[in-house]
């Protein structure tokens, strides 16, 4: 299991802001099995097996594409630990105390 | 008015869990005026005036040091525009459809 | 065509040094076919079909693993185009005047 | 003394291509003193006292909106120890077995 943060930036949209692009992406990530997520001011949070999420990183990198972008630039941070299981929710916990 | 996304990572700590040093960042960050901030599970969300929250970075950056660490590395992205004020939360709805 | 900057960085280790790590993950990078790639003081860059460099990022992230490490934060920006072609050489040139 | 990985991208600019804005950046960071920097393909690397980087940092921050963009992300990844000095090039040749 991973957690894995991510972001999709599509370049030279024309205009500054690009949330239509990233509810693409949200769309798609809420319609996809075996993994949790939670959306952030800044990120996507996903939590699964680690193949399974890069499976859906790819997806939503193309997104952008689906709709025109002609540049996308992809951001993620896996972080996959073997001591114990983690989750989202006790990620937050063991730092706000 | 900035919105910046942080993560302080101290290195060589002896084991995998570096909450205790993550909350220890927190912590600081609560006790500062002039800023807004969120916890999420791989990061926190800060907002403020950019000048303003860089100063609050550079003091979580060195929290690690003071409890021993010898290497820490910082990753930050600022998302700053002047078309319109945004905020945490108008970020989030405005992907989640 | 992809261009991927990556980082690998092992959690508890015990050092602040972690270039044996590093060390290690080059060497599986200098071994793979079908991709190219240049070492730079804080990342290492990736040029090759997408779903290739993914095969790749996944293998070096888990090196650290194989050597002990309990935990892994690996951090990767993907830039994809497909406007024209584009190398590493040509992005350094071109910002280089 | 730092090492800092930085990159300044320009949202809605209507052109894939951004390397103008960082072509001016790049003219920005070569007329500071006190800091040493190389150019990689997808970043920045500047190497100096954490503050003097810094303020170069929020410098070429702002050269997007000098030239007319309403939003600009800048990421960067901060890398500070104590137990010795380090550099740009200790850092590759380091991994570069």
């Amino acid at each position: 299991m991973a957690i894995v943060e991510v972001n999709v930036t599509p370049l030279g949209t024309g205009r500054p802001n690009i949330s239509s692009y990233i509810a693409s992406c949200c769309d798609i990530i809420k319609k996809e099995e075996g993994i949790r997520y939670q959306v952030t001011p800044m990120s996507t949070v996903i939590e699964g097996d680690l193949d399974r999420v890069l499976e859906v990183v790819k997806k939503i990198h193309r997104v952008p594409f689906h709709n025109g972008v002609q540049r996308v630039l992809t951001s993620l941070t896996i972080d996959e630990r073997t001591d114990r299981e983690d989750s989202m929710e006790a990620m937050v916990q063991s730092v706000v105390t």
